[in-house]
């Protein structure tokens, strides 16, 4: 039984407390949010103590895991306050907007092997886990090419896209994570950006549509295709060609119901909207891989040298968007 | 290269008379057409001669194979005269709506091995072959169940449903052929009936919609479901369960596109309508089956008897619909 | 908050158990088990009382609900039991094996508007409810047709069998009240029955396949095609034919990978496989019709009338299997 | 009615033959080939007459329209001899390997408002038609991303590569049309290449495998992705995204049979295999859109100035694939 505490208590922290109070191996010993109605709804939903301080849950003697679900910029500094006090972390992704800050905070702790594990909630679909599984273990041979489609259903608020780094470091980031899940680590990157829709974004200086291509070390290319819209909900599809075949993962439904008309035939409704609903599954399995993680003392995956190479492509692949050239990773 | 007439220039004649205009080892010599008008058309179209008569088309030493496509009532005197003649005969189904009148067409000609196929065009549909050869071949074991969809896209005018024979005799017949191509002799028969589509069909006293069960002397189940209204096109389906799987067969489009919007996903166009269009290809392998088979000496296949066993199988589904009990074949 | 007890806790009854458990408006009170150990598996995971006793459990003034997963021969004491005891009753189905003594116990208790809910999953899960108020709300029209495919992956061994009373009380039940929630009332019935999977089952003087026919009182049609043995999973399926169209529900996958080789393409992996599986939310949802239907006053459904209704269907398709006639329903 | 002739008797140029020979409105009048045993097997299967010259096939009165299938280094002379002498010209792709030919070529001919149509067969597929009519018909909003997939079944033979003129010029050229079809104008091109099939094409310099971003002058972003080699039959997809939603068109089978295993479900057979067979309606299509502008009067499409445009996009993603840079087209 693993002893856990939530650091942030905002819609996604609250979904993920709510997965640790759910877990037949975990205890949800306490939550902290700076704002205290926050916490207290939390608290009182799932019938947990309210930390008073980040101090009081670093310093818990019971709580063997912290999971961060802050604002981005103070997961740097929560991960090493946890660490150096000896828990274990899930952190929400991105570890920070900051490559710099970031590869800091790294080597402040990496020494100490710190079991950190980073919230790329994709990796934990169970359709991209088979499809990646599948492809290790050879069934369509070599990897040769990924298509990624990862489109949202709506643009966010502009006060979002402030403060989210653009598109690359706060939605691009997924893919990129899930190209290195898939192919290893990359290369190479190109990537073109527009600003096709919502002017308010590009007053912001920031794209919502993007085409990214990979060259990966081991020789695959993978393309990405983004976009902030998405009418018929949250388009989430891989598709891995390999030299014996091809795999891929979809979008998921709320029913399996088809209709037939006079107008279309074999119509479905909308896909799963949005990443709450479309990852349901995906964030209770993150959440079991990260207590199996600690309780066995395997090491945890993602890491954060994974958040960081994640974040490292997001870098490089904004050069290439302004600079036009293809931009290579060491 | 083999001689070929057709006696009959309807929308259905006019057809065949192309495809057979068109086939590389036949030659369409002369049509025939009680209606002058229809029969000059058809010649006019493809170049070919006009027979005056029946008699003279009979007559041709060059023709070696008739393709029958007149009204029904004149099939099996057609049939008769040709295989007397000495031609090899290509006959729309049904053999006739009476099935005395087909038994005693059979006595007085079978005795000369004739050479005769009948038009269930289903049979070379690529799909229904493939199925068929397929569970054949055993890829999902023994043959247990069957479900045969089948509706058309709109009831026909009166006029057509007065001479049609019913239900049973007029459509459902291609299904009682599709049972027997899958599942070999058919040992008894249920049948529900209903007139839900259209009044008119009532008052004449037929149905249009039809739930029919019929038990193979193989021990399989047979499903099939009729309806003389479809408004997303001519539904065309099967079904095969077997102890080691099952295969399905279906619709054909006109192109592969599917669209996602706001209100729905994954849409494509109603399915291709009516027969002319969804049975082009298999139009055109009937044709060819036949033309093979005459040049190649190989036995008509589906031939008389196959016409008669499906006829005798919509007489006994008429009984069931009238007496609600099972009634079954020797 | 409805405090709840569990009679029964075999397979069937810890599910559901787990379910009342997790439920945020329920609470599990205690479990009852013939025996102990059982009980006592149930009550130690999920940290409930052990009731010594029937009759403990239903002089307990904290329960509100009963949910009832015992053997089939007790439903009919229990329910009267509990009723009598001003218990709201969530029953498995089926209510009794016998016809008689189930209508019986519905002349004893039915003069107190007892709350019996009969657990028809299947009438739970989202696609099929979807399918049914999208049917309700005209979306295709008149219903005239429906094509109910249901498909156990396996036979279930002798001994299950002997006691199960039968592919149509135990299996083919679930399709007859399928066939109820979709067209209303029945007027007739026809069944096609078969010993095609395991002949251990043919010894039993039982069969293993079907083909029901059924005439609503509306007119429309129903198909229904069983199998004890489905080898790529749990098959559970519905089309419905309307006079504007159709609706489809199908299968339920694990993932949505697929996949492309030279061989095949486009290939899913087995469908969700078994019940428990397959219908894992649509049980979530019966015990929450439950429970809120129990809170809010509201009448249960499906209550015992629709629990008698499909065992008089059962009944009524046994006596056409071996008459080979239609019957009627009054 | 259109006199036509053929020039080359190779594979696809007997296709387009036969296509000719068989439209209502055109009339095959010769056929012209450096090998006289090609001409002549073509000349006998399709009763036409052999040409003994190029010369004698531009001096027919009565040849209206000449169909170039001959190897690539002749198009651009025998279109300008064809244009010269007054007739209608439909030419294979590409227009040329090298630019500043095509380029002149252009120049010399320009001038005289040439009917001169370029071979693009995907432009006439049913499936990507409809798309794109849909796309303009503003069924999904602005065009803002689409993603070609083409990938041929099997690497060609060396000898065929080395005459090729390339990746890009040879394959991914039809993409480039296709991209121009759907998005119109091209202004931008990144290309990655990778030779990840066949090392025989490595050391011939050049690639298999690629991944091109296009950016369209209307802002739209295009994602190509190729390979010399699809083990499940010839992949040719689009997947265009706007502001209002997606359209796909996708592959084609020879049947619609899908079968249901103990290990996998829905499984097709391969998609069709290769561009004869894929393209089959498209061909003809093609043929009947050169006759009918013809014999109407009205442009040619895709005319000379698209395949220029195409052949522009092949070398631009060359320099790309070089220099890592994107290219910008004026």
């Amino acid at each position: 039984m693993v002893g856990m505490a939530v650091l942030g208590c905002g819609r996604i922290g609250r979904m993920h407390a709510r997965n640790l109070a759910r877990h037949p191996r975990a205890r949800l010993l306490m939550v902290f949010d700076i704002l205290a109605e926050a916490a207290q709804q939390t608290a009182a939903e799932l019938g947990v103590k309210i930390a008073r301080s980040v101090d009081e849950v670093l310093s818990a003697g019971d709580v063997g895991g912290v999971l961060v679900a802050t604002p981005t910029d103070t997961h740097v500094p929560l991960i090493a306050s946890a660490v150096k006090a000896g828990k274990a972390v899930l952190c929400e992704k991105p570890v920070d907007l900051d490559l710099e800050r970031a590869q800091a905070c790294w080597s402040e702790i990496a020494g100490g092997k710190p079991r950190v594990m980073i919230g790329f909630n994709r990796r934990f679909d169970a359709s991209f886990r088979a499809l990646r599984e599948r492809l290790q273990r050879g069934e369509i041979g070599t990897l040769e090419l990924a298509v990624i489609t990862s489109r949202d259903p709506a643009p966010p608020p502009a006060t979002y896209i402030k403060a989210s780094g653009g598109l690359m470091r706060d939605m691009s980031i997924h893919d990129f994570d899930m190209a290195r899940y898939l192919a290893g680590d990359i290369a190479q990157v190109h990537a073109f950006g527009a600003n096709l829709v919502d002017p308010a974004i590009g007053k912001l200086g920031d794209i919502d549509t993007c085409s990214v291509s990979l060259r990966a070390k081991s020789g695959a290319l993978i393309q990405i295709n983004n976009s902030r819209r998405c009418v018929y909900g949250y388009d989430q599809r891989i598709e891995a060609f390999g030299s014996n075949g091809m795999l891929q993962a979809g979008n998921q439904y709320a029913t399996t119901v088809e209709s037939w008309s006079a107008e279309r035939t074999g119509a479905r409704e909308p896909v799963l909207n949005f990443f709450i609903e479309r990852y349901r599954e995906a964030y209770t399995s993150e959440v079991d891989a990260f207590v199996s993680s600690l309780e066995e003392g395997r090491p945890m995956s993602p890491d954060f040298a994974d958040g960081l190479a994640a974040l490292r492509l997001a870098v490089a692949a904004e050069e290439s968007l302004r600079t036009g050239a293809v931009v290579g990773l060491d």
